[in-house]
């Protein structure tokens, strides 16, 4: 603790998942005095067909 | 904001899936009266071996 | 299963919580071919506090 | 309800994690006085390039 | 990780919750075979009109 | 999208927060190539009761 979930769309690559999880623990450890040891990050990526906005699945979006 | 995450067994077409989307923004869109446009629907399917009720795997359900 | 989880602001009353209960299991219902009594709803209200979108809490939106 | 999330780290076998249903559903039904068919278990694997502890992805840790 | 999140209806005592953090602690650790130290366990407590079954709100539930 | 979820202890102060997700939607807009507006987070506090570690809740750590 803290825990944090990520989700985001399919297509980054592990050296973008990396940098962002360096950077998010940072920012958690700095801003809410937690340790960095402490800080875990999951990550959740979802495909273009499994997340909708506005009623319109992100497959379908022109 | 309103976030939904639907978790599923996994075997529903794309079609389902885009048809319940747009079906559910409906449905909180009309009885919270927030925009459509703001609702986010995000689904997680889940494989047979990776959900139980009872204690018994639903692959082991016979 | 289905298991859907719905975040949305504080602010709703008991009757529209339960009028989107009802909309929502029925959309689910009908479009994924699953029976009512096999859908669950958990409701998370977040406070103005606790949700942000752009960096900017809720309570600080002007 | 209750519903149970387990997120586990991906390399498993099916074996355990049968036991692992069987077994924490005994464990929730026995002190909280749940009846086992309440009770639904959801299991997340995750890969070790989307679990990060102390700011380094799992992939990464020597 | 493992990292469990439990939701159940409100109601329950401190020592129930207690009692169901070791055992299930223990029913991953041992089937699973990662440390005690490992296993996190999040609780989150539902009130009856933010929890439904077949559309219907638990409060609403005869 | 992406959809951040932070669970933290209860006890920051409503500035440690604004401040977390500040920075936060920084990180994770930089890393990922987010825009910011696209960035939401939810905030969930834990009490000492609803968390554990190795089995033991928080409120009992000494």
């Amino acid at each position: 603790m803290p825990i944090v979930q990520v989700h985001i769309l399919e297509g980054r690559t592990t050296e973008q998942k990396r940098e962002m999880a360096r950077r998010v623990t940072d920012a958690i450890s700095e801003t809410l005095g937690a340790s960095p040891e402490s800080i875990e990050i999951m990550i959740t990526e979802m495909s273009r067909n499994h997340f909708a906005e506005a009623g319109v699945l992100r497959i379908d979006k022109t």
